[in-house]
C-alpha cells in the first residue's frame, strides 16, 4: 500500500478584506520590472471598480478579463499562454486567478503551461507535468468548487474532460476574502455551493474514505447544512462559512474521490457544455439509488431556496450523443470505483447510465 | 486590519504504514553524500526495532535519541546544533523529528538554528528568524499537541518559555502514520490528547475566533468527544481520528490563540518543569470560572479513563516562586487577550492567579 504525499497550498490568508493585502503579498515575488503579473479575472467584475480598482498592477502587469460562461478548455489555455508569452518581455512573475472554479482552473493551467512545452491537452491525466509551474495565486470570488485547494485543474479537451492532476498544480498562495463573494446571484451561489455538498456526500459514502477525508468531509457537510438549511447565520457569516466549507470539501477529496454525480456530470459538460455546478445538481437530483440520504437533503435545500432545475436536457439527444456521454462518464474509473467498489463494472452498465441520462 | 498570511505544511502524507515511505520521500532531498539526514528520535523507541529498523539511514546519516522526559530547552537546541555541525562534513540535508511535541519542537528549532547565527534564546518571540531553516520533516508518534502543523516551536529559555514563531518554523513535510502511536501509555495518551481538547476550547471560546479557526476547532472538538467519551471506535480508528484531531486543533489556533490554561501552564513548566500536556490538565481542571462547559466535559473524560491528576504541586512554593510563575503567565499577553478580551488586565490580577495556582 502506498499513500499519496499530498501537496498543500503553502500559504493561505483568511479574512474579510484580506484582498487588500494582495499587493504586499505578491511584491516580493516580482522577478523584474519586465516580468509582469498577469491577473486573470472573471469578466463579471469588468467595471466593478470596488474590486478592479484594488487589483495592484504596476509596470507591465496586465488584467485579462475572461468569461466564465463556458467551462474552461485546453484550447483556451493554449491561446492564453501564447498571447501572454507574445506580449511579455520576460516570463511573467506570476499568474493571479480571481473568480470561481473556471478562473481558478485557468490560472492553474496557464501557470503550468508557461513552463511546459506542447499542448495543454497532453497534460490531462495524472502526474504528466514535468516542470514546476510559475508562481500562481488563487482568489476565489464564489465558494464551493474546492479549486482553491485541489491538485487538479479540470479542463475540457478535444477528447475528454479531465484534470491536469499534478504536484505543480496547487496554488502557491490562496486569499480567502469572503467579501468578494457578496454579489454572487442566488442560483449561482446555490449551484456552486452544492458542488461542495455533493463532493462531501460522494467522499463520505465512498470506498476510498479514510479518517483524513472523513474529518474534512464531515466538517464541510456540517457547514453546508448550517448554510443551506438553517436560518441562523448573518449574511457575512454565511459567506465566510461557505468559503471554509469549500476549502474543507476540497481537502476531503484529496485522499478520497468524488463519485457518480461527478462522473455523470462530466459527460454533460463534455457534450452539452453544461457548467459544472448546475450539471452536478441536475445529475445528483436523480441519484437517490446511490445516495438516498444525500439526495433527500439536497431536495430539501433546493426547495428552501426555490431553485428550479432545468429539465429534459437530454430529451432530444440521439443514441450517438448519449453514447458519447456514457463513454466519457465510464472512462472516469477512479470515480466509479470510489462510489461502487472494486466490482463497479458489474454494478453500472451503459444501459443503466442511458436510462439515468434520459431522465435528466 | 491586517490578516496573517499563514504558512501551511506544504506536504502531508496520511495513512497507516505510511512511515515506510519515508525513504522515498527524503531521497530526492539529499544534497550530497556528505550532507547527512539527522534523525532526532524519542528515546522511548531505543531498542524498539519495529520502528528503528525502518528508519532509512544511508552514508553519514545519524540517529540521535533524545529523552522527552523534560520540556525542550533553548540550551538543548544550542548543544544539539553544535554537535551536529561539529560531526558533519557538510551542512545536513535535513532534520527528521520522530516523537511527540518535544521531539517535533526540537527538530523544528534545530533546523532553524543550523542556518541562523547566535543563541536559540534570541529567536524566542515573533518573526525574529532571518534565514530559512534547512529541510525538516515531522513524524508524530503521539497525538494532540498540534506541533506537526504549527508555526511555532515552544522552548524553555533562561528567561521564559516561549515559542520561536516564524514562517520558517513549519515542517516541509509531515507523515501522519497512526501506527506509530500504538504503544503510547494511557496516561500520556490522555494528557497529550487533552492538549488538543484544551486548545479547541480555548480557541472556540476566545475573542480572536473567526470562521477559519471555528471550523477547524469544532471538527477537532467533535473528534475528541468521539474518542474520549464514546466507545464506538476500534483502537485503530481512535488512533487515526486522534491524529486528525491534533492536526485540526493545531490549524484552529493558527488564526486564533490559546487561552488561560496555556498561559498558566507555561508558568508551571517554567518553574517546575511540568510537562506541557499534564500541566494543561492540572490547570484546566480548576478553570470552571473561565470555561464552565469545557471543564465539565474534561472532568467526564478524566473520570471515564480513570485519570488521577497530581495534587498540591504548588502547595510548598514560596511567594517568590509563585511570583515567578505569575510573571511568566501574565507575560503571554495575546493568550489573555484572546481569553478575556481587550480589557483582560482588569479581569485577571496577580492575586487572582496566585489563588488559582495555590489550588493546584
Amino acid at each position: 500500500m502506498s499513500y499519496k504525499n499530498f501537496p498543500m497550498v503553502p500559504r493561505v490568508i483568511f479574512g474579510r478584506g484580506s484582498f487588500n493585502q494582495l499587493s504586499d503579498i505578491i511584491a516580493p515575488k516580482r522577478l523584474s520590472i519586465n516580468a509582469p503579473f498577469i491577473f486573470l479575472v472573471d469578466d463579471v467584475f469588468k467595471n466593478k471598480t470596488w474590486l478592479t480598482s484594488r487589483i495592484p498592477t504596476s509596470y507591465d502587469d496586465r488584467i485579462i478579463f475572461i468569461s466564465s460562461k463556458e467551462e474552461p478548455k485546453t484550447s483556451q489555455v493554449d491561446e492564453l499562454v501564447e498571447e501572454i508569452i507574445l506580449k511579455t518581455k520576460e516570463r511573467p512573475s506570476g499568474i493571479i486567478g480571481i473568480g470561481g472554479g473556471t478562473l481558478l482552473d485557468l490560472a492553474k493551467a496557464v501557470s503550468i503551461m508557461i513552463t511546459n512545452e506542447g499542448e495543454t491537452k497532453n497534460y490531462q491525466g495524472w502526474d504528466l507535468v514535468k516542470n514546476p509551474a510559475i508562481y500562481h495565486v488563487g482568489i476565489p470570488t464564489i465558494s464551493g468548487t474546492g479549486a482553491e485547494v485541489s491538485r487538479t485543474t479540470v479542463l475540457t479537451g478535444p477528447e475528454r474532460k479531465l484534470g491536469i492532476n499534478s504536484d505543480f498544480t496547487p496554488f502557491d498562495q490562496v486569499i480567502l476574502d469572503s467579501e468578494l463573494t457578496k454579489d454572487v446571484p442566488t442560483e449561482q451561489w446555490f449551484y456552486t455551493g452544492m458542488d461542495c455538498y455533493i463532493h462531501c456526500i460522494e467522499s463520505l459514502t465512498g470506498t476510498y474514505l479514510n479518517a483524513f477525508s472523513q474529518s474534512y468531509g464531515e466538517m464541510a457537510l456540517e457547514l453546508c447544512k448550517e448554510i443551506f438549511l438553517e436560518d441562523s447565520l448573518t449574511k457575512t457569516d454565511a459567506q465566510e462559512k461557505l468559503m471554509m466549507a469549500s476549502w474543507h470539501g476540497g481537502m476531503s477529496i484529496v485522499y478520497s474521490q468524488v463519485g457518480v454525480a461527478h462522473a455523470m456530470s462530466y459527460g454533460l459538460s463534455y457534450l452539452l457544455g453544461t457548467k459544472h455546478g448546475i450539471g452536478n445538481c441536475i445529475v445528483f437530483n436523480h441519484l437517490e439509488e446511490f445516495y438516498p440520504d444525500g439526495v433527500k437533503l439536497f431536495k430539501a435545500m433546493k426547495k428552501k431556496h426555490n431553485i428550479v432545475l432545468p429539465k429534459g436536457i437530454c430529451a432530444d439527444l440521439s443514441d450517438r450523443e448519449l453514447d458519447i456521454m456514457i463513454k466519457i462518464s465510464l472512462s472516469l474509473e477512479p470515480l466509479w470505483e470510489n462510489a461502487l467498489g472494486e466490482n463497479w463494472k458489474k454494478k453500472i452498465t451503459p444501459k443503466k447510465l442511458k436510462e439515468l441520462y434520459q431522465k435528466m
